[in-house]
């Protein structure tokens, strides 16, 4: 779906270029490349490496569709039939205003066209073209691949349309668009960044702080507000139960105070520079590149994740784009019914260094759900007061399940009456390999009464087709078998 | 154990005092508080009512074990034995002098004490006391119980062996120290906060965006970096495979950009203020203080545990403090044994508003490594090559399980042979209801050739005291069922 996009065109294939185009293709948009560089390939193959990685790690569970990835010798190549078009050269005002009119002369007329650019102003980009209104800024962060933030801004002679349909486009790839109100140079975020940036090279200089020392500052600490936050709700909470003015009539004289050499600009010279790149090396020169790469991106989907459990913030640019259209509950009667799979993230594993033994249940208890909902037994059959609890589980352990395992779930029905189901689930490696066998017993209830209530039609006739097409046949012999073989109670074995 | 520390005083009790009270008292220690302004109790009371709930939610297994509270009139009746004294009243120096002379005059001589300023450097904090070197600034950041930064200062009459001291009184906290090389004004954190401040003042009051956008434009952007690397790791990173030089390189002439309105500081007009405030109420109004709080709060234990599973930055400030000395190995063999508890967070809920079905076999797991380790099989035991893992499971689910109930789980051994354990686990709420019970059976195996082994004493033997305690009596009915009732295959009701 994605707001009708079917094709992007990316020129520029660097590190930003190359998360652009991982953030259309693993959403299931084609992309066409142009970049000179001979290197351009291979580095936007080491980003959709690492953007594959994490997105594989951040949605286990959701099916894998991916665009068709092109690279073409020109811009005209890239842009053609394009339904959007991102530019992420380098910051060069000449270069960048002739890759514009090379796009203008053939990408289509009506294709919105996006800059990278942290630079630059819309208006000093738009001198020149035949339809300015198309251009603006779409400044992303990296690694565009996950984080969410783009700043979008239109400039004097941005058309609103224009605006209002590439936020659609990128927004269905996962980002959160910001639209500035006005063109400003270097947009909000960098300005921000380049106010620590400056204040943090003078402690530097001052032998004030190290390097390492002054990024613990950050992770240690206000770090940690920010990416939940911000500046001002942080602040307001600070200021207590009088709120934000009580906050600045607080703070408000601090500002006036010598807290800062922002009114000066140290020169970067070659002892500073090399003072920098010294702390720097002794605080990260442990790690190599692609090892920073891998912690950034694990933190940044826990963080993400964190939030998303708690609907906040960023984590709420998780949420599935609308699923295509299901099938009709109960349609489905094949035997054994495979509605749910996942992938096993480096966080299931336990001491072992296997999935640990509740992510089985966990994933069963998936499937569960999605059998339910298979059948009808929504959200929507929820929110009317009738609901479907777990009473009885019993789980073998077959194998040792190892990290990245693709898994899917066979589901069988074994057997059901007016209030039970009973089911039969088998957890399945890539390789058709049984990992875990579940059978559950499940209690049909009355949520407000919170006791056991029988099931209506329809759902009663779905249950006894699927159980007719599953048949006795498939009644594996474990069914109903309890643990056995040593102890108590002395009972034959099973 | 804390460093040795029984007993530490706060001076003054506002929001950040508060947290300061919190951090200690939660971590074991007794807190004296002195705070002459009428609202201090209450305003410690509601902070520590958060503090607690973020204690209950991130350390849901830890046993709580509080310090005892004590509010005084004087200073001299808080500090009076104190073994650390940490100074929270409002920013104006004449009174933190007075403060600090009240504390001279009745706290033990060797007793470390803290300044949670923001405005002063200690140079101007240790004028006219008798023993300067023992002042320093302990910059905490809010909400104290839950941020790990502090930021220590010794100023140039700094004791080395106080600070050192210090530092280790707050790392068993949970605090992160950092120590700046030297004093200046505002410290680190507080400098970088407000370069942002003073930029974003400059946004709002250009109308570029509203107190909500510049917010979001960190949150969904560079908060998220921040949170986990900081400034100089996230650009070493971004310069690629030639790391910090070419960062500098590339990036250094952007310095002499006029991004920055920073060589200016806007005017506090009643209009600016007034504007923001209006913005922030747009933004964060229809939330009160308390749920804010708690969101946030929320949030940053959720951030906090995602760095956890990382083993990274902030994250590693939640390992536990070092266990006091564990009994022997098998000493205890009461029947049930209770070796595990836990309270249920939100996280753990499900759809229908109950704790989820995996994480009962969670707790049930968590349980199971309690008892192993409390026979022997710890780390060490596995480093060895030798393990346990689970091959059967057969939970029982029998009531409901509420947010927030606290579980313990009562553990006896059904039986064991010379490779195999069979458990069973109740779970307990704190009326003594069973939620839960779990049945189990531990294969032993070697780890490096993947198959079963058998077990040597003392294992052997501490197995079979334990068996012989818990005796055939324990065995419940349900030993060895399975799940019966409906569908195939055909047997007779277990």
């Amino acid at each position: 779906m994605s707001q009708g996009i079917q094709k992007a065109a990316c020129i520029g294939g660097g590190v930003i270029g190359g998360g652009w185009v991982a953030r259309f293709l693993l959403n299931g948009i084609d992309v066409a490349v142009h970049d000179p560089a001979p290197e351009a390939r291979r580095v936007v193959e080491e980003v959709l490496a690492n953007a594959r990685r994490a997105r594989d790690r951040l949605f286990p569970a959701r099916p894998v569709r991916e665009g068709a990835l092109s690279f073409h010798a020109d811009v005209a190549g890239a842009v053609r039939g394009a339904d959007y078009v991102q530019e992420s050269v380098p910051e060069r005002l000449d270069l960048k205003r002739s890759v514009f009119a090379a796009i203008e002369a053939a990408a289509p007329a009506d294709a919105p066209i996006g800059s990278s650019t942290s630079g630059f102003r819309p208006s000093e980009l738009q001198a020149g073209m035949a339809r300015p209104g198309r251009l603006f800024v779409a400044h992303p962060f990296n690694p565009v691949y996950l984080i969410p933030l783009v700043e979008i801004v239109g400039g004097p002679d941005g058309d609103a349309a224009t605006l209002d349909r590439a936020e659609g486009v990128l927004r269905a790839t996962g980002l959160a668009p910001i639209r500035l109100r006005r063109e400003i140079d270097a947009h909000i975020g960098d300005r921000l960044l380049e106010a620590v940036w400056r204040e943090a090279l003078w402690l530097v200089h001052d032998d004030v702080a190290t390097t390492q020392e002054i990024d613990d500052v950050i992770r240690y600490g206000f770090g940690l507000r920010w990416a939940q936050m911000g500046l001002f709700e942080t602040y307001r909470i600070a200021g207590g139960e009088a709120g934000m003015k009580h906050f600045i009539a607080q703070f408000g004289p601090a500002l006036k105070w010598p807290w800062s050499r922002l009114t000066d600009v140290p020169e970067m010279t070659d002892a500073l520079a090399g003072k920098i790149a010294a702390q720097s090396d002794a605080q990260s020169g442990a790690r190599s590149l692609r090892e920073l790469e891998r912690i950034r991106d694990d933190n940044l989907i826990g963080i993400l994740r964190a939030l998303e459990t708690n609907d906040w913030g960023a984590g709420t640019t998780l949420r599935a784009p609308a699923a295509p259209g299901a099938p009709e509950p109960g349609a489905d009667t094949a035997a054994p019914l495979v509605l749910h799979g996942t992938r096993v993230p480096p966080e299931w594993l336990d001491y072992n260094g296997h999935m640990t033994e509740f992510r089985y249940l966990q994933v069963f208890g998936d499937a569960t759900d999605a059998f339910l909902a298979h059948i009808g037994m929504d959200a929507a059959y929820r929110a009317e007061g009738r609901s479907v609890y777990t009473v009885e589980t019993h789980i073998r352990h077959l194998a040792e399940t190892a990290v990245d395992t693709r898994l899917s779930v066979r589901t069988t029905i074994l057997g059901h009456d007016a209030k039970r189901i009973r089911l039969h689930h088998e957890m399945i490696d890539e390789a058709g390999g049984v990992q875990a066998t579940g059978e559950h017993m499940l209690l049909h209830v009355d949520t407000a009464a919170g006791r056991a209530s029988p099931m209506a039609a329809p759902l009663t006739d779905r249950l006894a087709a699927l159980a007719a097409a599953h048949g006795a046949a498939s009644a594996p012999d474990h069914a109903g078998a309890g643990i056995r073989g040593i102890g108590w109670p002395a009972r034959e074995e099973g």
